[in-house]
């Protein structure tokens, strides 16, 4: 491809504050991370999007076996009736789901449809394996895609399928559910926090807001850099109400039949569109260093002289033990590179040319802040964990010092539309528990309660709504 | 549980000689590897199960990232418009796929099938991406299942939703993409031998047997127990076929368009069925090291004894960044968790007493021969690695005498029927190329071609069935 074609195709990157929305998507579909798809609302995740995903993967997945979580691989199919048994969950459901109704030629007694969420399939199989309390607790997690029905769709935000795990535990008490609950949504978390810099609230749904079937339903938000909220994982808990549609019994340590409790909890693909919005600038993506595919980029500068691309493929060589490295010795102009880098969010550039082989040195240039640093070559194996270290606190910094900035309070729901209409952001403020109140916030101020956030405050005595007496404090925002 | 009723468990695999059907699907079961599940057709596959494939996952996945493969996530329906576009192809798949008709309450204009392989969605994405000779070649692969409606299904071997990689690739020459059919071939063959310890014959399936739309199919064809074959994996020559029905082009270096040239290949959860049926016995499953999710099983003795635990986890702990290791002490006998890690197939299983502890010693045992070790503590570093070699070498050597005794030759019709008739296993014998000659071997032996094996022998001149003058030797089997 010619220099033009491409310095172009970096340029057409829509400010964010022109247009987000359309940012957003220059953004996915510019950096390679995901293209659209010539089938209704499912896009495809390219492999940079899918090194990226994979990363988050093996992250997480890490986290969960070092607490004792087991994979397990579900069918994709659930049949109608097995969908119908919770009341609520099909409610919450049915209306979102693909159908499949022929297999080959011939029409299917009973219709199939293709998992929105697996809470069905798993209960199905609880019952066959737990008997007794010794079988407990069961601690499985799947790493597979889910199927809803979307009318309007954006990359990573909202798809019809989309990619996702789920996990889905049965335990003796209760309490211990409750506890593997609150367990997960740390997990999240801290993933969150240390590998994707993000910072997140962590809270309680309300009940107009939990997963349909759920009795409690726990959330981390994040705040994305327009100020609206992106519910970046959930962690339910379930009771026994499952277990007692399912007919899930054990017998427990006092020798009678018990209902065993459960929860369930995910994480999915959107959270790709999280990083995008956290951390991405004008430029393109900027990636958070412990899941990028490449942390570092070589770029080789007047590379047709001579020793300079044998010096950068050396220096890939030796440090590919160390981080996740790229050296690009394609004929594009090392301005063409520069671009193309910080369009897909390498966190550390590295430049190697003629006087700096010289010197024994090189220039490394950070994505998030564009701070560039000389480093002699044999400090290397020292300074890059350290600068890769500072990319990620520079970009946790600068989003939680945004979320702060970001976050009002409103007594009344006057001050609520006011802040609402003119401040984009979270808006903490007193509920009285009502869902009537939250339905009158969104009508008139356009915003949902995001969470009941488990660090509280008293903002005042009464519900920003309706006046009455109000002890919870909720977060408002708009929301992706 | 108790004793007996876990004894029991272990003791109802039925012999394989009796019925190695029914021995096949207790193992699958009874080793916790699958679960029948509440969906037509589809199983459940286990955390042992899901262990095992995520061990063969990353292991090829590493093979296929070496060699310059990248992942990538396409969706998983195809609207029936596309997967009409190649004629052979939805010839071969229209019959069984299932088929999404309804989203939501919604009636969709065109019906989308969950895919059966995804050739027509990559290349639907490459007929956006390929532009020009320096776009290639595109090295993509996926994981995921697929769909293929099936009437009766058995674990791993045939069900209605399975697992597996796809890889699809696109080049500049004819030349470099049958290069890279039988690369990928290759990496299959090495990684069964390898890492499965399952020998395979490589090869060229007939016209007839090869894959819908693909002008060559290259075949690894494994003997089971019983003398069955099963195909293992294929790897697909699609020459420009596909690349012209989807209307794939590229300015070639003459700057002419030109179309590209495709290949496809893949290996399956049947992979796991292979395992099951190469190397398993009376007692259960017996797994490769490479890819065994526990490696060796630590068995205390006497556990009650003062110091067996303590020093049972310490040799956990000790070998944890060596092997995969699971130490055993739950209140079971001793003799129940011999059993249930010989059904569970673990490599070695290490006995640690009172007695041994005295004399600074253990016992390792062997699950593929039984033969006892007693290894001084401070030699299991080395030691370990050294059995667990001994254990794939052992395997790999019993599976090729096994193939080697019960592959035979057949110079006439009458021969191959007396063979197939009386003695499982393998046939070689001449063909004259003519599909007829197949369809009459089918009806009067009941064996198909599993392939031309690229290692050529001369049984005879003519062909086994029509006595026309041949050069092909064919091996011809019952297949899975």
């Amino acid at each position: 491809m010619s220099d033009n074609s491409n310095k172009k195709m970096v340029e057409s990157i829509t400010p964010m504050d022109e247009d987000f929305a359309k940012w957003y998507t220059d953004v996915a579909i510019k950096a390679e991370l995901a293209a659209y798809s010539g089938v209704r609302g499912c896009m495809i995740i390219r492999p940079y999007g899918t090194a990226l995903w994979e990363n988050i993967r093996d992250d997480l997945d890490a986290r969960f076996k070092e607490l004792g979580h087991e994979n397990v691989m579900m069918p994709l199919f659930i049949p109608e009736r097995l969908l119908e048994k919770e009341k609520a969950h099909v409610e919450g459901f049915a209306p979102e789901v693909a159908w499949v109704t022929h297999g080959g030629e011939e029409k299917l007694a009973e219709r199939l449809c293709v998992r929105p969420t697996s809470e069905t399939l798993f209960c199905d199989h609880y019952r066959d394996i737990i008997q007794s309390y010794r079988d407990l607790p069961k601690l499985y997690n799947q790493w597979c895609s889910v199927v809803r029905w979307e009318k309007t769709t954006r990359p990573f935000l909202r798809t019809t399928e989309f990619f996702w795990q789920e996990g889905h535990t049965m335990h003796e008490t209760a309490e211990e559910a409750m506890e593997e609950t609150v367990r997960m949504l740390n997990v999240y978390a801290d993933f969150c926090e240390q590998s994707l810099a993000i910072p997140v609230l962590k809270g309680r749904k309300t009940d107009k807001e939990k997963f349909a079937g759920a009795e409690i339903t726990y959330t981390i938000e994040a705040m994305m850099h327009d100020g609206k909220a992106l519910q970046s994982a959930t962690s339910h808990y379930f009771g026994d109400g499952f277990a007692r549609a399912f007919d899930i019994q054990f017998t427990g340590r006092d020798n009678t039949l018990q209902y065993p409790f459960q929860t369930s909890w995910g994480m999915s693909t959107r959270i790709i569109g999280a990083v995008i919005m956290t951390h991405g600038d004008n430029d393109g993506l900027v990636l958070p260093p412990a899941v990028a595919p490449v942390q570092v980029v070589i770029i080789p500068i007047a590379q047709h002289k001579p020793g300079v691309l044998e010096a950068a493929a050396a220096l890939r060589d030796r440090l590919k033990p160390l981080v996740r490295v790229r050296m690009d010795d394609t004929d594009n102009s090392a301005g063409w590179k520069f671009a193309e880098y910080e369009m897909k969010g390498v966190p550390l550039r590295l430049e190697i040319g003629p006087r700096d082989i010289e010197n024994n040195q090189c220039v490394i240039v950070r994505r998030d802040n564009r701070e560039k640093t000389v480093v002699p070559l044999d400090r290397l194996e020292q300074e890059l964990p350290n600068l890769l270290k500072a990319v990620h606190d520079g970009l946790y910094k600068k989003a939680l010092d945004r979320r702060e900035s970001m976050t009002y309070s409103a007594a009344t729901i006057d001050e609520l539309k006011e802040i609402a209409d003119n401040k984009p952001g979270f808006i903490k403020a007193m509920w009285c528990g009502d869902t009537g109140c939250e339905e009158t916030l969104k009508e008139q101020a356009g915003v949902t309660s995001r969470c009941i956030p488990f660090e509280q405050e008293k903002i005042s005595d009464t519900c920003v709504c309706c006046k009455k007496p109000a002890d919870k404090l909720v977060v408002w925002g708009k929301a992706y």
